[in-house]
């Protein structure tokens, strides 16, 4: 029996459709060496996409009102710099690496996957970025997305309800005709309690030697993939 | 003096970017051909025209609570296919002729231009249609967006304010920095007063025999062209 086709399809996007470990270390590298600051900015982007989910939860419980992604991005670099003993930052260097995450470079099959996919489907990020962020991000990258399902459009974060079906209410679909694409079990997990359709390909580099899950679909997602191209071929785009 | 260039352009869709009288008219008339219904479907598309901005006032008043545009179209059309006499319509009939607003076809130039500005700017539509018309019609007649503003962002219908400025904070920039581009001088002017660049052409045939204003620009706005690509030339695209 054939599987059923979504009408939508949204993609995680840090992680999934973006390669921000190898995209954040490479770039604050080169504007470290380039500003003469020298600091350990591997370290940093590790120990910044660990405060990540924490931040979040601190708004998803009602410890923090509504507050974008770059707000607590920055709230925790803020904090990293002075843990990481980074020396010299000025106010415009802060600036420009919180804005780090509008500058990820997208894996390899990303773009050409997006592609195909948009000629059939209608395809947007549906991420925990603000959408500054993404639409940014897109821009810089050429990602092709047809609109941008930030989280500031919901006022919540994933794995928040209200995001998952935000975006099938927004779309005039049913939850089932919204496939959510991403390389993150707990997050197709969350989407499949809404009654959305799920899409797995792993991503086993995503967070380098600190890597510790999501290397296999841990559960029979509706496509499982290798990537962004191969699941185009098993859509039949 | 050159004129400072926007970061962001947001174009009016309904006349501005679409021609929805003669798209309208033409989807109808083949639609009802087809379908064996005989009526009025001219009289039918400029009445509810008519009916459009009333129908938003109810909501921008506090008459009605927060209403999509497909559910005002919807009321509208309810109405007038009994005041104008329609015979036979189905409830299919009606949900398909509600959906012609989403099926909407772009004037000559405005694929060419959009395409042109959005090498070097972040385009979408700022509407009073809802997402999924906006990004229906988008992906049927190719129409290039970066993002989709439709009213249901902001739970607002132009010309409120929380809209202009609601694309300016969603885009994290100022609204100096983003332009309303559009065919009629009180959206413009609305934009204008909360900070918006703006950017006029005339879409003289939009109401057909009805046209009766939006023949030039009624105040120095600061860009006035003959349509999208010349909006395109001028700022250097």
């Amino acid at each position: 029996m054939l599987t059923a086709k979504p009408v939508a399809i949204v993609f995680d996007t840090f992680g999934t459709v973006v390669d921000w470990r190898r995209s954040l270390i490479a770039d604050l590298t080169a504007y470290g060496a380039k500003r003469g600051i020298t600091g350990d900015w591997v370290g940093l982007v590790d120990a910044w996409r660990a405060a990540y989910r924490p931040s979040m939860d601190r708004v998803r419980h009602g410890e923090l009102p509504w507050t974008k992604l770059d707000d607590l991005h920055r709230m925790s670099l803020d904090h990293l710099v002075v843990q990481l003993g980074f020396q010299g930052l000025t106010a415009d260097d802060l600036v420009h690496i919180n804005l780090g995450w509008h500058r990820l470079k997208p894996w390899p099959d990303a773009i050409p996957g997006l592609t195909r996919l948009k000629s059939r489907f209608i395809i947007g990020p549906l991420s925990n970025g603000n959408v500054s962020l993404l639409l940014n991000m897109a821009k810089a990258a050429c990602i092709p997305w047809d609109m941008i399902f930030g989280s500031d459009l919901f006022f919540h974060f994933k794995p928040d309800p209200e995001t998952y079906l935000g975006v099938a209410r927004m779309l005039d679909l049913s939850p089932s005709q919204v496939m959510l694409a991403a390389a993150h079990n707990d997050d197709l997990a969350a989407a499949r309690a809404c009654g959305l359709m799920t899409a797995f390909f792993p991503r086993p580099s995503e967070y380098g030697p600190l890597q510790a899950r999501d290397y296999v679909a841990e559960m029979p997602w509706d496509y499982v993939a290798k990537d962004i191209e191969d699941l185009a071929t098993q859509l039949g785009v």
